[in-house]
């Protein structure tokens, strides 16, 4: 075998890959993850169940993939945010932008995370409580920092935390292509709903 | 038997009632509604299970209480709210402190409608969806009328109201007594943050 067709026979698997998790994140959000078979799976991708079983291991190592993927996409893009010398109030901004985002690219996926991560492993479960729990903890952060500087109103942290988090946290339940109003429009609605309260002083 | 008794008598059972209620909301919460049984109920109440059920049919009647007396207190609470000669503000402003209240007030009950409500009967559930949507609808039409009064910015009702919704669902979930912060507080910091982002002119 050639060594281009070895790297083309990588590629095809790794593509495989991508494409069995990403209909699993359309199944799992359509069925539920405990609703979802392999069998269901395997029909969606077009495969035979025994050949699925040569790109990943199981339902649960699926439901990892994809909680991690996720979950790991949040962290380096919040880190990104905070190593720009950019003011606190346009980091908020940038993680307004950054959920909205995730969720129009990725939908499905975003969902499973959100809602299916309790049946990872005991293990794995608390791995992803503890990532979650360090991204509420730099989020927090750039909105003390922010208080502190004098950029926003002093209030309780947690409070305006929660309150952002839980407003971006719907639109995956809400939002779909056919709603009306562009990715656009929703991410600016956000933006003035979300930032106006925290702002001491607000210039249109 | 005298009149006297014969009232104290029920008033008794009302109570009675009215303790089973709250003890089982309180339990619904910590074990979960599946994982609450009725004899769990009935030892928490202090009660002997037969003469439990002398006030209440079932579980799932319980739940059914719980559920729909808290919809009935957002519905009724609201429709004063709307029947006011307030500003749209000024009515923004007291559902948020309706919501703050009502978790402040009975916080295992409002976490039971909000997350067991599922598990009511096909029917009941079909009703009880009916009341959240038009509570859903209510609150949309005094966002849509403060924006085509001016006295909000135009924008899309629904990203309006389910960011509102929202940030007061979390509320449930984080609120407890031991928390640094004051009810009043908190339902300062909700009005601050929620209702900025919605005026055209805001005054401090």
């Amino acid at each position: 075998m050639t060594q281009e067709l070895t790297i083309n026979k990588k590629i095809n698997k790794i593509n495989k890959k991508e494409l069995i998790l990403a209909e699993a994140a359309t199944l799992f959000k359509e069925k539920g993850f405990g609703g979802t078979s392999m069998r269901d799976l395997a029909e969606k991708v077009g495969m035979e169940a025994a050949s699925m079983y040569n790109h990943i291991k199981s339902k649960d190592e699926i439901l990892e993939l994809i909680c991690f993927k996720i979950a790991n996409q949040y962290i380096s893009q919040l880190q990104e945010i905070e190593n720009t010398n950019q003011t606190f109030q346009e980091k908020l901004n940038a993680i307004i932008g950054l959920h909205v985002q995730l969720i129009i690219e990725d939908s499905a996926s975003v969902s499973v995370a959100n809602n299916d991560w309790k049946y990872l492993s005991e293990e794995k479960k608390n791995q992803y409580k503890q990532i979650r729990k360090s991204y509420e903890k730099s989020f927090a952060n750039i909105i003390e920092q922010g208080m502190e500087n004098g950029e926003f109103k002093k209030m309780n942290v947690s409070v305006a935390l929660f309150t952002m988090l839980s407003s971006l946290r719907w639109i995956e339940l809400w939002y779909k292509p056919s709603r009306d109003i562009t990715p656009q429009e929703l991410e600016e609605d956000l933006k003035t709903l979300l930032m106006q309260g925290m702002l001491k002083e607000y210039r249109e």
